[in-house]
């Protein structure tokens, strides 16, 4: 018996939406592909932006607000970047609704001149102030971050995964040089490892994209890519080098130290709401989600025993002096966060809505407890002790003392748990198109866990790897990315048979 | 010799224009009528949201998001709502943009079936969400809060004051009575109270609306009132008890304890990046802004009087660890924020630009201030003496120990400051319809000082509140609200001449 109707092992994409839904998460919206992030998941969303934005604000950068609406004019300046987003664009063409026969429409007479654009992203609106603001050498590095929403128009969506509009991150900077500015390149992928491993517990791979998987302008895209259950993959955020092409487009230009014009040298860097999706689908099992501690909007959860009777005043006051208590307590450089659940709902109603959310510590209070000076409380991670629900006991002081260091292990726990998934799925050992193929192809279907596969290539570009995306997409495969950690000496590349020059991650991917 | 090249005394809204662009807050886009909102700017919002959401939180309201398009057939709905918001709403038609004859253009081939609208404000999609979620008295209250950006067509745009894009908070909350309702409208109202005096340190009035300027679809609308140094009225948040019109047109119905099906009640209310604004034109001045110092993202600046000589090495290792002990100091309940700018730039371009800033304190610490262990630092709210700047120098511990102090001092000053203006023009002598037009009608154009009129009325309604509404009109006035402390008896109607019922602030406004 477990939380949910349905199990991983059952339908992961099923069982996915159902954590989604019952963990209070998120639901569809009647606007078609966006969702409503409901209280637990943008309490999660929250705990993300302060953990990232503060990262983000340490290492120089600044943050500002660009507009929601882009001049159409502004994505034909940059060739590849409109091809790249122009199929998916929510175009906003009227300033007015009418009542007409009746029916409210678009008002004729309110049709604008120029169209506008929801931003699907800020490269060009962004890089227009850049070229205004940036005049000298002195004016660089210019580093900035923009918290936002964003549409891309999709045809399939999925709550966090891929939705029309999502909320993201996405930092700009320009650079003198391209040294410069791949540092920035490098800074932000180890910003959003240190925020997705350290916070999130996920393990990631970091590496370079290949040519046909990069951002739209971009000159090198890196990403970070994390592993679900299903062995599927998940590219948990990219940094984009974008060379001197938006700067061109744009006309960003400053005077050197000898009074030379120069182009800057650009970033972008973006991490989006489709982590938490990651977060479920790397943390959850068939009773919901488990909260990494350190994301935990509430970290323990207090649910006092309430029975309509007249000792309910009392455990009220016992579980509000221990919730006080215990956010005195620092854990993971804050504050401990402790809430008492007081809704009017039954306890073993609470206890299973808390369980499915995965706050990581479950706080059951009866009037004994509070008698008897303990705390009887659930850890989400070792929710089950055969078929029973395990629940430990505590004299309330030693549980005080000891809750810290208690998330901090459910936290470390979790990571590696995530770790050796990821390690364990990983093959090395495919050193052939055939090898590759007959393990793909073996599965029952897309749904079976095959992991991800390592293998050497001679990283052929334009039509050459074309054709190797081709072939991979027949089996529903992508390159994901080349490692930055690369052995000395290469296989033969599996695709084409000359010398391999680099290693690279093959996966299906959401 | 001032910082702005335009006083206040000669052209109020350049000046205001002046400081919001030279002081680093925003400015205008390409995209018409949206700002960009710059660094010194963003960090003002930001350090706003931190205070409204914690109290926001703290009185049981949990964040959501909901999609920033809604279908247009959710307008139709509620017809004074829809009446209200119509004639400026963004409607997003296509969702692709296609090539045609070599020009990018709307892809007719994507025209969507139901154009799509930026959200002017939610309580559509959000009341929907609401009919779906509340089933019966047990999950009332329902109170909940959304950060997001919304759009309003607007002809005549000013930067913060009025733009079509803005950024807000918009509280939403469904109860099982007018009781409950109202109480949680009128605790609103206070939260916007202590955010916006207690930390920006604007002084308001709290009132109720009159019936024609209610919020599309209201009830009751309680406001906010501030007043700008030009005398103008900009009214700084709304809180609007929404009866039971809303929970009908869209169906929020609960079942009671008795069983029976009850329509909910419900509230909204908003605050917005319109008070950066209302900041400025509070507590400017012909140097800049004056930032209060609980809203100012950097409480004190210290500025490293480099130059380029071997001693800078030691100087800026002072000016940091004096910024890490700083910053250990509480204040306002929070960590003091003292920050290092070691930007290349000269020192007097600095300070010239934190004062237009209105960082509250600024030091300047130059290599005889740290060999002899000294803070040498500039005021904000008490830049000059006579013609010249005034710095004022104090040993290191002492600075350290007294700048908590000096800054609540501070924002105590600009507080009383701004209530001395706001008490000192406010008439209540003016007790006929000919007193107050002779008394506006004096003034040379719109832009002079007249501060507010409160008089006593009889509250029309229909028709004879639209000519009284017509009359103030032809004079530039509007009726801010009446305020919530109201005397026992009235004198007699201005506009009618009936018994008078209560009284009502009249103004020129924002």
């Amino acid at each position: 018996m477990h939380a949910l109707k349905v199990t991983r092992a059952e339908d992961f994409p099923e069982w996915y939406q159902a954590v989604v839904r019952e963990a209070d998460l998120a639901e569809q919206s009647p606007t078609r592909g966006c969702m409503i992030i409901k209280a637990w998941g943008m309490g999660l969303w929250e705990r993300f932006v302060a953990e990232m934005d503060g990262r983000i604000r340490a290492t120089g950068h600044e943050n500002y607000y660009f507009p929601l609406l882009i001049p159409l004019s502004f994505f034909a300046k940059e060739a590849e970047h409109v091809e790249g987003f122009a199929k998916e664009m929510a175009v906003v063409t009227h300033h007015r609704l009418k009542q007409i026969d009746g029916e409210l429409k678009p008002d004729p007479d309110a049709e604008l001149a120029e169209p506008l654009i929801i931003r699907p992203t800020s490269e060009t609106i962004i890089g227009d102030a850049f070229s205004r603001w940036i005049k000298s050498y002195r004016d660089l590095p210019l580093k900035l971050n923009q918290w936002a929403n964003v549409m891309r128009w999709e045809m399939r969506t999925r709550m966090f995964l891929r939705t029309a509009e999502f909320l993201w991150q996405e930092g700009h900077t320009a650079h003198v040089d391209e040294a410069d500015a791949m540092e920035e390149t490098m800074l932000a992928l180890e910003i959003y490892r240190s925020v997705i491993e350290e916070v999130m517990a996920i393990p990631v791979v970091l590496g370079e994209k290949s040519e046909n998987e990069r951002f739209p302008g971009a000159e090198r895209t890196y990403s970070l890519e994390a592993m679900m259950q299903d062995g599927k993959a998940l590219q948990a955020g990219t940094s984009h080098y974008l060379g001197t092409h938006f700067a061109e487009a744009q006309n960003i230009r400053y005077q050197d130290k000898d009074g030379g014009m120069q182009l800057a040298h650009t970033t972008s860097w973006g991490s989006t709401t489709r982590l938490i999706g990651a977060m479920v689908m790397v943390h959850g099992d068939d009773d919901g989600l488990r909260t990494p501690p350190a994301m935990a909007p509430k970290q323990i959860v207090i649910v006092p025993m309430l029975r309509d009777k007249p000792e309910d005043g009392e455990l009220k006051e016992y579980c509000a002096s221990l919730a006080k208590e215990l956010n005195k307590q620092s854990v993971f450089d804050n504050h401990l966060r402790a809430w008492v659940d007081t809704k009017d709902a039954k306890p073993t109603d609470k206890r299973w809505d808390w369980v499915r959310r995965g706050a990581p510590i479950i706080c059951e209070i009866g009037p004994r407890d509070a008698a008897g000076g303990q705390v009887t409380f659930i850890q989400r991670t070792a929710l089950r002790e055969g078929e029973k629900v395990k629940s430990t006991s505590l004299a309330r002081e030693e549980f005080v003392a000891q809750a810290p260091a208690l998330l901090e292990a459910i936290q470390k726990q979790l990571f590696e748990e995530a770790k050796q998934r990821l390690n364990d799925n990983i093959r090395a050992d495919l050193k052939s198109w055939d090898a590759l193929v007959s393990y793909y192809g073996a599965g029952e279907d897309e749904s079976d866990v095959r992991g991800w596969v390592r293998v050497a290539w001679s990283k052929p570009s334009g039509a050459e790897l074309e054709k190797v995306g081709e072939r991979l997409k027949a089996l529903k495969l992508t390159i994901r990315n080349a490692p930055l950690k690369q052995p000395s000496s290469f296989d033969a590349c599996v695709f084409t048979g000359k010398p391999g020059v680099e290693e690279i991650l093959i996966a299906r991917a959401y």
